[in-house]
Parts: C-alpha cells; structure tokens; sequence
C-alpha cells in the first residue's frame, strides 16, 4: 500500500530554534530511499507505507537521541485504491483548474 | 517507545455519512488492545509505538475493504523520554491548573 | 456557519511541561461561552465560526503573554451545510454502529 | 500579529476527485494578497492573522458554495513573538543544516 503524507515535527524542551532536528529528520528520510519535499511547515513524504511509517519512527529517535525531550508531531497521510496517484500528480491536479 | 496519538480517518468517495467507517476504525483499534478514547473529532490512542502504527496502518486497511477508494487521516503523535506519562495523565495536569 | 474543531496548542521554548498554557487556553475557551471538551491531545470546541476563531487568537494571545516566544497549533475544523450537528451527535453516531 | 500555517481542506460528499474544491482555495487565499505556496498535502500560507483566517473562512464558504455539503479541515499554525520569520526562512533555516 503507497502512502502520500505530510510530516511535521516538533521537538519541544530544546529552545524556538528547532531547525537542527528537522534538518536531521530530513537526512533521516532521504537515507530511507524515500521521495521527500521540504515545505514551510513540513515535508511531503511518498513510498511504501511501512517504509514511509518506518522512516518516521527513526526520525522520533534520532531527535531524541539529539536531545530532545520530547516531540510532538503531526502527519496528514492518504491512501487510495481506485488508482496510482504521485505527489506531483496531485499539485498538477489542482495547477490545471486553476484560472 | 510509548506513544499517545490522536487519530482522525477521513473516508472520501462515499457521501457525507462516515461514522461506520470510524466505528470500523475503534473496532480494529481496541482489537489491537491499545488505550483508546473517542470524541467528537478523533481518537485517543496510547500504547507501543509499533503496536499503535500497525492498528492505524490496519484502520486503513479495514476502510478500503469496506468500499472507501480513498481516505485522508490526520495523526497528532508524541513520545517523551524524560518520564513516563499517560492519556490521563496529560489530562491532569491541564484540569489541576485551571481555576 | 457553525464549526466544530479540535484544537492543539505547543508553546516552544518553555520547556517540556507545557499544561500550565493549555490551561490557560481552557480558560479562554470557556470564557468565550463556547462549548469545550478537553482530551488527551486536543480540546474540542463547537461554536459559531467568528467565536471560534476569535477565541483561538485570543488563546495565542495570552500563551504569548505568558512569556512563551513561539507557538506551534494544530487545528481540524468542520462545517456541513447538509444539516446541524453537534460534538455529541459526532460520538453518539460513532457509538451506536459499533458492535 | 503575523501566522505561518499550513492549510489542507477535504471536502465530504462529492466523490473522491477533489482538485476543483483546491483550486478554488487557491483562488481565495491568492485574491486576499496573501503569500502562498501550494505542496502535495496542503498550501503554506503567510500574512496577517485576521487576514489569513477570514480568507479561511472564505474557503469553506466558496467550497460549500460549489456544492459540498460537508468539509473537513485541518490547520497547523505557527506565531512568534521573538523575531520576525518567514516561509522562506524557515526552509532556508533547515536547507542550511543539512549536510
């Protein structure tokens, strides 16, 4: 089963600049093989679900083991079976009804 | 690694009424034997990181099977290595600082 | 246009115990006459949308005030134009398909 | 006070094929001047508060206004008292941590 998400992690008990542990999340995803896209406030994740919700976990571990207290994040994830569909599938889709 | 997670399963594709499919959901989730909690825009989940990511990964699973073609969740998830803490726990600790 | 939404306040760079700013947020909630129900992960609040919303600025506000520099939310909100519902018609319909 | 948020609406009740009801949030949120950057799960969105949440509101109005009867929203935004931050630096802050 694909999986497209969006990932945002938030380390909290190290101080407002966090940019460092999501940095390191980043290299963690990419490591995975995983197709990624850094947003303003997240990261567009595609890929098998297990490696996909396999990546996450190392993300949570390595920021802990930066440090980090604790972590609060959030994901949007779809899944969908009536057909294949990329993420760029999916911004090209709404570009083309744009006026 | 523990984890208290807030789940929300959105089934697209068939029409406005979707508490079946949520019903579906806290079934495969208190299956699993996770702490679970409903209200009134998710669900609270607690328990093992692998064992709360196989049941959520399981809810999709279960949707599809039902007919969904398409679902987008949403997941808040935290962990915290600096103490354990659990659903009423957080609970608590907002409700004994309030006036 | 009434909402029904669930929100999560972070306030980053105060350190991991965080409960003394939800509750701050409670109150705020149910100073504004809206309906709340605080959970694991979140708040639930029902209201008419202008409220709403004013209210959760008002929550940022007075995080802020309290000396937290930055803040993360999270937020789900829905309307329907179909018909009314309420928080407790969303559990109650979960409820009654379940086995 | 100025929010960086990450917008991502769902409209229930009108098949699985959403793009149109995405297209039609673009079109608010870039007619209200606001900063905006679509991605494969939602749009990045800058500006003034009020601002960026009536064009919110709008949203839902327009999509309900298309024709859905039933939407489900979700919403993560961030505000900040210690500097001033943009989208771009926020990306910039993370692209130049990494190795």
């Amino acid at each position: 089963m694909n999986v497209i998400a969006d990932f945002c992690l938030v380390p909290m008990g190290v101080g407002v600049s966090v940019s460092k542990y999501v940095a390191a999340c980043e290299k963690v995803l990419s490591e995975a093989g995983l197709k990624t896209r850094l947003h303003a406030y997240g990261t567009n994740v595609e890929g098998d679900w297990d490696e996909v919700f396999a990546a996450i976990k190392r993300c949570h571990e390595a920021v802990h083991a930066m440090g980090a207290p604790r972590i609060s994040s959030t994901l949007r994830f779809g899944t969908r079976t009536d057909r294949e569909q990329t993420m760029e599938d999916k911004i090209r889709s709404v570009e083309t009804k744009q006026d």
